[in-house]
């Protein structure tokens, strides 16, 4: 809480490379959203991302924000609250979910392929969703859910498009 | 369990587009592997994505098993088990989750894009994580934690590569 309002989560995407990581940003990007993150930073700048997601939220509601073409050791030294990075070398979801103060706002640090040491260095805690290589995507979601304690299946968009939940076809409400 | 042994549980991975959806499907198969799914079945043949995530197995550890270009409806047709299909249409997690016997094998498809309709009505639940668009890697990650109840987190691999959790830097044993 850095002016005194409510916490903030904010997801800052770090080595994105914007013809490999395009799809994969895209998703970290919507799960973000999706989860119950306010904003979405991405180090490398990319129009088309931007205008992708924008469509989103413009459709389906909320507000969720993109910036992308920040420079992520100057968002992380200027970062007030706690920084998490996600790492399959991190410490225990379970056990690390516990320390960290979900009254303060939280910089959660996802990166594509390698990461610099840096930003192992940065954060107060690297967090693995498992030890085993699997996804920044499955992993961002994962941590939200625990972090939020499931906020994401209670959360209101108030789109223009919204899904009714259903067995079976598909139930959308166009307003 | 269609031979009486330990339950089953396989992805049926649909509408793979060997390019565009090269890093998506490798990353729901990266899922499926570190989440305890058994074994992943692709519709599209792609001989880069078995050898890719053969090399994981080989190096990581665990029993997981990959086939692609396989018949999505032979498959579905000859399934004893339950049949699930992730999709943001479908009913909500925490109530379709309840009604799985998971005793059953379990066969759990995830569309790639635009899925057709007999695929809504061949399973017997359409579950959505949310009812907004985001990932198929997300979704199946949070339907694994909820469907084994957090079995990832316990799941041993013995690999040859075994990562030590940490809060700072990288632990790794190679054996």
């Amino acid at each position: 809480m850095q002016d005194g309002s409510i916490q903030v989560i904010v997801v800052l995407r770090i080595g994105h490379r914007i013809n490999r990581d395009k799809r994969i940003t895209t998703h970290v990007a919507l799960v973000a959203r999706a989860f119950g993150v306010d904003k979405i930073l991405i180090s490398t700048k990319d129009v088309k991302i931007e205008e992708s997601i924008r469509s989103i939220c413009n459709r389906f509601g909320g507000d969720f924000q993109i910036e992308t073409g920040v420079k992520p050791k100057k968002i992380i030294q200027g970062w007030k609250g706690v920084i998490v990075h996600l790492s399959m070398y991190g410490d225990k979801l379970e056990k690390s979910i516990k320390k960290i103060d979900t009254n303060d706002d939280i910089l959660i640090i996802v990166g594509a392929e390698k990461v610099p040491f840096y930003f192992y260095e940065a954060a107060d805690f690297n967090v693995s969703v498992g030890n085993q290589p699997h996804s920044e995507v499955a992993a961002l979601a994962l941590f939200l859910d625990r972090y939020t304690k499931g906020m994401w299946s209670r959360k209101k968009f108030d789109g223009k498009i919204e899904i009714i939940p259903s067995n079976k076809g598909k139930k959308v409400i166009s307003k």
